[in-house]
């Protein structure tokens, strides 16, 4: 049932705003174009509201947050949620600092989110607000259970659709639960390979938004599917900054036949 | 008669000083590099004008503007402009809000540019001071002949050359208008395509900058043959992101005998 | 001696908070990623005191100084300092900006930096607070012993292990000094290997903070064996785009037995 939605962004080629991280701004902007929608970025609060306003779906990313920046996504959430397109969060490291805490509490207050996406750390840390973790990638230990089982609970308090992150990706609206096992270890040594993957879910849930839980599922689907493609025939002398190259690549060259063949998912 | 202007580049290895967009500012930068070349980047008011006054030339893009890089902008063009070197600007998505309308209009105010560089739509409202646009690679419909037209009287109001991109380029002088037909559809799948050729462009007046005209048309040929030469031999599992590394490749390599057995264009 | 810093990241896999410039951020957290380091960007003043509090190393790069980053760079400086992690200095473009030189006094006036690592015309600028550069990379003439001098002498007046990078790598904490002789001339055409390679000196110096002038040498062989390695078998359509993915392929993929078969230097 995914395919529709992969199919649906390259067919209605969304214009997605970013207000992203300074570190993988690029890459992000390639990946949206490379499932088929359009990049425009824009992060002062003198225009975020027009660009928002020209857009189908709105990203925020909290990676390299400043004091404006944080004026701009809550000027542009409150814009994406009065004109109803989505809007997707992804809370990097959000556990790091008591600035993106804070940042995180306030954007929850004035912005509902259609989708949040992040690590085990970091959904566990939007549902306690309190967590423990090493950097952006901080991994957490833990049950599969405990894992479907915070974002479960994180997404019945938000309403949002969550996107857990990790070896097995967990898609939940709150009553259903989609487990993604496609993807590659390699991944994880590409610097913003997460943050591409919030581009490509905000690009999906714009392109179906009556649809999140379904376009999120794709989204990480079509990610997961791209890091096995790149993987394929890499030569010895070939390292992240190749396979970085490959991921894009693979989404961009992705058929719809590929994603039916490869996706490998179990619904709960 | 281009070719000298190709040479000239890399005989003179003009420093650029640019202040662009954030999304796109690494490959701005490699290109500059590939193209002959040196690049710098500077953003803080508090060192603009002493940047701009060891460049050969200024590069000026409104992607990711914000409040402190507008005050950059009109400082950096100021001191351009009195040392005689040229300055380039590149007004993307001019139309999508009323901040980058109202900045460009503050820059031509200020600086005279020695060049302009946009697509259909970013010309059109620049001339117009309104008009509309889908993202900041918006298309617009219209003839050959009006575009030209547009390009014309921009180029004829504010002085400086004007580079219209598209299928079929254009660059004006007001009086001689070349119209460039090298390229590659995939070149549009890039993020930062229109931003590296700005930055090209620069690199080009500063190396011949009493040849502005045919230093704006070299870079945007040069430009084009890349797209062409990367688009060859691509393989189906190549996406956009390897074009892209192939794009800046294509300027590194060429050769002036590539040059001037790929160009394509007619004088009016 | 020195496989033992090659070895110590990959095997303590350090966490590296840089505050770099937006040219080269990407790649700067790539590289960190293929030596075997975890990258962290942060650059509020509001929060960059946390963050490094929970990192291993501290890289600060001047390259797109801003009001604002000053702030953090010395808030950021202050707690590494406390903590006692090592704090790398790269001071791009020293000598273009009397901002850039201002700054880098007060860094030097508040923080203890572990390694500062520049070009002659960097290093030079830092020990007379005068001197000319064309741009970032300027190169400046001079023989091989006065750059040795040089080195050492800011070494004795700061207590910080010195880098300069050139055709010829130097490295010296005032007593001993290491004279490199692995890169390749196509590394200047890459923009921020630079910037990529003090992101690398501050992974091994976290990895190894009791040997700095070690870890230091380390790093700068990895860099320069890089830039060979990535120089094989690069085929003629192939320029500095992919050139630079292939100098972080080749710290990733690069082993032990690699680093000690290649590795060139002599100690002074």
């Amino acid at each position: 049932m995914f395919e529709e939605q992969f199919r649906s962004v390259k067919r209605k080629h969304p214009l997605i705003h970013s207000i992203t991280n300074l570190v993988t701004i690029n890459d992000v902007a390639n990946m949206i174009i490379a499932c088929g929608a359009s990049p425009i970025m824009a992060i002062a609060p003198e225009e975020v509201q027009e660009i928002t306003a020209i857009a189908d779906g709105l990203n925020i990313n909290i990676g390299t947050l400043q004091e404006k920046t944080v004026e701009a996504m809550l000027l542009s959430g409150f814009t994406a949620n009065m004109k109803g397109i989505p809007v997707i969060l992804d809370p990097v490291g959000v556990g790091a600092s008591s600035f993106r805490k804070r940042t995180v509490h306030r954007l929850f207050q004035e912005i509902r989110f259609s989708a949040i996406k992040g690590n085990a750390a970091e959904i566990r840390c939007l549902l306690e607000e309190s967590g423990e973790m090493k950097g952006v990638d901080g991994a957490e230990e833990g049950t599969m259970e405990s894992f479907v089982s915070i974002a479960i609970s994180l997404s019945k308090k938000t309403g949002s659709v969550v996107i857990m992150s990790g070896e097995t990706d967990i898609v939940t609206d709150g009553s259903r639960t989609c487990m993604i096992t496609n993807g590659h270890p390699m991944m994880k040594d590409v610097s913003g390979t997460g943050c591409m993957l919030s581009g490509m879910i905000t690009s999906f849930c714009a392109a179906d938004s009556h649809h999140l839980f379904e376009a999120a599922c794709a989204a990480v689907m079509t990610m997961g599917i791209a890091g096995e493609k790149a993987s394929e025939a890499m030569l010895p002398s070939m390292g992240n900054a190749t396979y970085r190259t490959r991921i894009i690549d693979a989404v961009y060259t992705m058929k719809e036949t590929d994603f039916k063949e490869s996706v490998r998912y179990e619904m709960q």
